[in-house]
């Protein structure tokens, strides 16, 4: 029998998921009608859903036998009360692969001095200066959640010694773990290389002030793979024309797509990404849905369900 | 009593290693007189060597006892005659480390095509094409020592898929390990980047000769810290000139300092560092000689003695 989906997850989304679901739905050998439409919401079996839909009444989605999020995050969902249905949140391993595969690569080629030979062949062989180990180059990440802790991980198994920040107490295997306003004082003064992962909320907004940048250590590296609003820019510019930030490697900006007239363009000291560090991956996401319906219609329980009491 | 020590690794590695050796006999407590002369050869306790030094007469050293060679090969040294008294080799782990870092630098760096954001600052917003995952890039480490299999599991720590490529049968774990001739062609064919991390022998020369390279996928990526021996210069132009290959990032040549008047120095597809991958540290080295110094005296066993019948 046909399982009708229905997705609710947006009109930009489903251009760009509609194929990969089809290709997920056949891969898992479901006979499924998918539709961005639903005119009998009684006749659902599977609501695909991201916050981006914005105010959503799932009351009428009476048969529905799971509401299947396409985002990590579901703060923007639980606290709906029309929400009655099992809510899985999206897990996907690739975005967390691709943000630590940007940090190792960028924190490497900022210790390695890569630039400078990507830039300067000018026939002139310089290796008098042997380049410090890993070892003896600290990074800090700010940010212990999945994409920093990862990051981190992957960072220490190089040999280099990680510091990591977060609001609250945490432990994780591998790296120094320090928390709270103090601990990040701490953090900031050990950053030859900074990481910033941290979501963007209220306590976020512009956590690098011209402050907290002039407690890192002269000649510090920024690389900002987490969200433009926790660089204070102006003075991340003035910090850098000062020469006490040597690099900032960008890849999330207050506003996006970067404007062509901002100062971050044209300065030398700042490489700018155009926000490809980490990103859903709709293949790898349509097959966690198709694995989900496949499970839900053998009776098989769900994964990465989400509970109501806690949250996530 | 004051330990006779005589540096006999070649007047160039005395500027380098005269100042590390003193710092690490002083850390060690030990009271050491160390001399790039040996008026008198019955009074030498230790012998430090290196092969640059060429052609040695160990006969005379009667009382040393024991010769710590500065490199980690002994290839020079085992079949030297007069060479009586225990011999212990260079293990060096910060060369590892370096090497390591190198390559899983470089490799990054080509994986997530790094070069273009650090030239292209030209105020275009490029984020359409959501590059591979290392898991969908294929890395080949030619040579299987202790360089070339460390840099391969650091590699596959990471996702990517590795397959290492040695004369002879190895199993190294998290490696697709292949050998022989077939399994060079086996290991070209699936090298989106290529690594070299074999020594210098008759067999290396010109491994990756207009052939070899043929066999590897079209714009494939080379990443040379082996030795400039292993590649066929004329040919690796060539296959960058006819796009096959799409860049090489080279750290070892042939001739070193690479010639000013070098094609590779003005090709828009060639990366020259200027052999900074790994190189032996002094202070590090130092520290491991003052260590067999302090056993040597303490009756305790030496680090890395050399198994005479075996040849290292």
């Amino acid at each position: 029998m046909t399982i009708n989906v229905f997705f609710a997850a947006g009109s930009d989304s489903w251009a760009e998921y509609q194929g990969p679901l089809g290709d997920a739905f056949a891969e898992a050998g479901l006979d499924v009608a998918l539709s961005p439409e639903a005119p009998d919401p009684t006749r659902v079996d599977y609501l695909i859903y991201a916050p981006t839909r914005g105010e959503f009444d799932f009351s009428p989605y009476q048969n529905c036998k799971a509401v299947l999020n396409l985002w990590a995050g579901v703060e923007r969902i639980v606290t709906n009360p029309t929400l009655t249905q099992p809510l899985c949140r999206m897990v996907n391993h690739e975005l967390t692969e691709g943000m630590v595969e940007y940090v190792v690569g960028h924190v490497l080629r900022h210790h390695l001095g890569m630039d400078a030979h990507i830039h300067g062949q000018d026939s002139i062989w310089r290796n008098t200066v042997l380049p410090p180990l890993a070892r003896q180059r600290r990074v800090t990440v700010l940010g212990m959640g999945a994409l920093g802790s990862a990051a981190g991980q992957a960072l220490t198994a190089l040999n280099f010694p990680v510091t990591g920040w977060s609001r609250t107490e945490k432990s994780i295997p591998g790296l120094r773990c320090v928390w709270s306003d103090e601990g990040l004082s701490v953090a900031l003064a050990c950053a030859d290389i900074l990481v910033t992962l941290l979501p963007r909320t209220p306590d976020t907004d512009n956590l690098l002030n011209a402050e907290r940048l002039a407690l890192m250590p002269s000649g510090a590296v920024i690389i900002n793979p987490g969200r433009g609003q926790l660089i204070d820019d102006d003075a991340l510019l003035a910090a850098l024309d000062a020469g006490h930030i040597s690099h900032a490697t960008l890849d999330v900006f207050r506003v996006e797509p970067l404007p062509p007239d901002h100062p971050y363009w044209a300065h030398p000291k700042v490489t700018i990404t155009p926000h490809i560090a980490a990103d859903t991956r709709a293949g790898s996401a349509a097959r966690v849905v198709a694995e989900n319906i496949r499970r839900g219609e053998a009776g098989e329980s769900l994964l990465h369900l989400v509970d109501r009491a806690r949250g996530y």
